[in-house]
């Protein structure tokens, strides 16, 4: 139900030729009725929509920079990838080699590793400031990290046994962080009694907000199926929304009749 | 938080060398400590994770049948790409020259021109099926047919001046749809006092569901703008939600700090 209007000074025969070019810039006007205007006149959709290909033959240029998300995203729309591998691939998007970043819940380690990949510089820059509550987790990970990493990369890593809240105790003073991400629920494999909770998480997002530069990304992988769960989904998207439009772009993805899925969150700053 | 462990029986200097090659597979465990299993050893991660790119120079085969979709889905988590253009780039990922398609709501007739350039087939297969409520919307989308595409194009959009819960009535039988579209609201430019209504739509989902074929999708734009919107999207979602996992993978996507934004609703018949 996109509004429409065509120019009625357009010749319907050019207008026809016109409209059957695949790369021409259409406007999508949305249904809120906010039309976009070019020269006066109000045209439909955008120009992605009308490329004449079928499901199995889309072109690219090759050259695109954001090439390689997109089995991970629509993977994950057809049930084919995970939650985490859509975090990961978002991170991609986000992060460039010497960027600071935190993991605010170390857990075994993979989300470390990721992200140390992500931004560790030749020269030796770029910073992983990694927490877990749980001394085993903290352990896991420096193993990981151990056999997946040389020392030298090793090293861009900073590890703490310390709850995600006390973030900002640990991450010197302005420090450029890039992302903070989150997995929240309990470490598999560990004590399932520990879990992350509302009060700390909610202490946790809110420090993350003060640290991030603009253009950077908080990311939330919530897992649901534990007691207290749901209880954090919901802190995290009040929190979300309550952030100011003009700041901040909160999105959710949700599986509908998974109730037990984990649930993705991104908090991008502007 | 991804479940992990090492084989002890691993040289660390091997798996250190091992784990820095990009292309490596690895399987990643959900937090659900389903760990999958490799030659008895348990991995972490997948295999994109790891790749050791920055934002800006991620590799990819160009040839991957998926090129092309990136740049509005992670254009959407980023607030620069609209419902609409994400809905398109999911038919397409699922459309084929030939198909059967129903777009439910035609409003302004922007969501059936996308679909027969889709699905319009030069040997003239491929068919669209449209309908709306409002005999202004029907007109809208047969003008817009007229200046977009050929009069042997258009020959393949079958219109229909009905509410979509009769969608049953007016499609052959044993038709194979591949794709039923809605855009829930009101017509842009009409009568706001028209809507479309939770009873009708469930009626039209159920109808949908049952013609649908496996690889199929039911693709929602739901705005929630108005009076009655939110509890359309209600209605929306206890449907998907209902839907069994082994048939089904229902998945919604939504902007938290954006109340008024439209909801993304894609419903996919394994």
């Amino acid at each position: 139900m996109s509004a429409l209007r065509f120019s009625s000074r357009l010749n319907p025969m050019l207008s026809n030729r016109i409209l059957s070019q695949t790369n021409l810039l259409f406007t999508l006007s949305s249904f809120s009725s906010s039309f976009k205007k070019t020269s006066k006149h109000l045209y439909c959709t955008s120009n992605s929509t009308l490329h004449n290909n079928g499901g199995t033959s889309l072109s690219l240029s090759s050259n695109s920079p954001l090439s390689g998300l997109e089995d991970e995203l629509v993977g994950y729309i057809f049930g084919k990838k995970k939650a985490t591998e859509v975090a990961h691939l978002v991170w991609r998007h986000v992060l460039r080699k010497g960027d600071m970043v935190i993991d605010a819940t170390c857990g075994n380690g993979c989300d470390t590793l990721a992200m140390l990949k992500m931004v560790a510089d030749e020269s030796g820059f770029g910073r992983v400031y990694g927490m877990d509550i749980q001394t085993e987790a903290i352990e896991n990970t420096s193993s990981l990290l151990d056999q997946a990493v040389t020392p030298k990369e090793k090293e861009l890593v900073k590890l703490f046994p310390i709850c995600h809240s006390r973030m900002n105790e640990v991450v010197p003073e302005n420090t450029a962080v890039r992302l903070v991400a989150f997995n929240l629920g309990y470490l598999p494999g560990g004590d399932k009694s520990i879990i992350t909770i509302s009060r700390t998480t909610l202490l946790a997002l809110e420090a993350a907000k003060k640290m991030l530069i603009s253009g950077g990304l908080i990311s939330l992988v919530v897992y649901v199926g534990h007691p207290g769960g749901r209880e954090e989904l919901e802190t995290v998207e009040v929190f979300a929304s309550g952030l100011s439009v003009d700041g901040w772009i909160c999105c959710k993805f949700q599986m509908l009749n998974r109730p037990l899925a984990p649930v993705l969150v991104f908090i991008f700053k502007r």
